[in-house]
């Protein structure tokens, strides 16, 4: 390829997770590199943003076509600093994660990983997350490898449709092949560990359990409990559009 | 009414906003009402979650029909919080505002209003957010009362769908009346302000302009510039839908 492409990399679980490093082993084979990922573990932190307090950045590592910068603030500040503040042109592709744990069903809207990938996607860029349903620091991602291979090729060599961008999540060990799917309806019942201190004051650690109520073999986490890849389209509107009619004739009469 | 609805309120604002007080006073005339708001400003924190620090609540004031805390955490931990930990039954209804400045079009994924909406919702709790374009702390919230006063009596008569909550936008100034709308599209172009500090470090404070790319006058910043309050029924599925089968044919068969 004469122009080599511009991929743009990032991930919430912090600049130095083994699951950015390895996402951007694979990348290294298609392009350019720019890596601007969280100094900190930001997962849970979703679409946050940081405003009114600054955000510092720092170069760690320059090659020829590799650069990665660490910043100080989340995942979605990283992809608009990198957008309008360290690359010098959009880039082809923004690659996300791979992410310590799943981020299928439920698990998407306190993503800071998919957030990153929905900004990317806002700023209509071809934005794909990657996630791995095994949240140990040292988890093994070598399996992954072909498939992610496989999607970025489709994808740097065809696009995305516009305003839609790929959650893809990966299941532990083996996996049978790749299947498109929902996001999975699903709830977690939460749970907060309590502390007593010794000055009356209670503090509470959040915890919960994941509970699937979509029983479809269409839903990604239920294709991922299959042993499936899951490939989530994703779009950044949250309308309900079946909805829009229904209401209409509710609350513009009142 | 025999049983009086439970109401549960929160925002991003903070627990002394004016927005939130002026919210309260509203939902006193139709039930009991426990607030749980976060202790700081949390305008930008989206889907946040706090795992792995505690989370501090404190009870301010106590009445009979009113109990009102403040939380050391994002809204979603405040909306997490109450369900499992403050409220003794589920809420009748979650209201969450009045928002300080608009959370029409793609302001929605980045607000925390929203997000705890859309947790309410995930919870399949009937959940309105309502937003007034106006960022001001002493803004004038007087001229929405009718309109959240029609949308809360029609929600609490005859619920909402499973799966939708609204996001309520209103303009500054008069109110022509309601529209149902959807999701405006829209980006922002972000810049930053840039401060060099005397040790060589940078550091980079986010702003931007917003732009709005919907022309359609069903678009709910458009609704609102048109004088309208807007309502968008909106859902915690991100699934693009209407591309599922197109990208089927490419995926699953690479």
């Amino acid at each position: 390829m004469a122009n080599r492409p511009l991929i743009f990399i990032t991930n919430d679980d912090g600049y130095n997770a083994k699951g950015l490093k390895h996402l951007i082993s694979i990348m290294q084979d298609y392009g350019d590199i720019v890596v601007v990922a969280p100094q900190k573990q930001m997962s849970g932190k979703s679409h946050s943003i940081t405003v009114g307090s600054p955000l510092k950045l720092t170069l760690n590592n320059e090659e020829q076509s590799l650069q990665e910068y660490s910043l100080e603030g989340t995942p979605v500040d990283c992809v608009k600093m990198a957008f309008n503040k360290v690359l010098n042109r959009l880039p082809d592709l923004l690659v996300a994660g791979i992410n310590h744990g799943s981020n299928a069903s439920i698990n998407t809207i306190y993503s800071g990983t998919m957030a990153a990938v929905m900004e990317g996607c806002a700023e209509n860029i071809p934005s794909i997350g990657f996630s791995l349903n095994d949240d140990k620091s040292d988890a093994d991602f070598s399996f992954c490898t072909k498939y992610i291979r496989s999607i970025t090729e489709e994808v740097l060599n065809n696009g995305l449709d516009k305003n839609i961008c790929l959650n893809v999540n990966f299941p532990q060990g083996q996996i049978e092949g790749m299947k498109v799917c929902h996001q999975a309806e699903a709830y977690w019942d939460e749970d907060f560990d309590v502390e007593e201190k010794d000055e009356g004051k209670t503090f509470y650690w959040l915890s919960g359990t994941y509970h699937c109520t979509d029983k479809s073999p269409q839903a990604d986490y239920n294709a991922m409990m299959n042993h499936y890849a899951s490939i989530v389209p994703m779009h950044v509107d949250f309308t309900a559009y079946n909805f829009i009619d229904k209401i209409r004739t509710k609350f513009e009469t009142l």
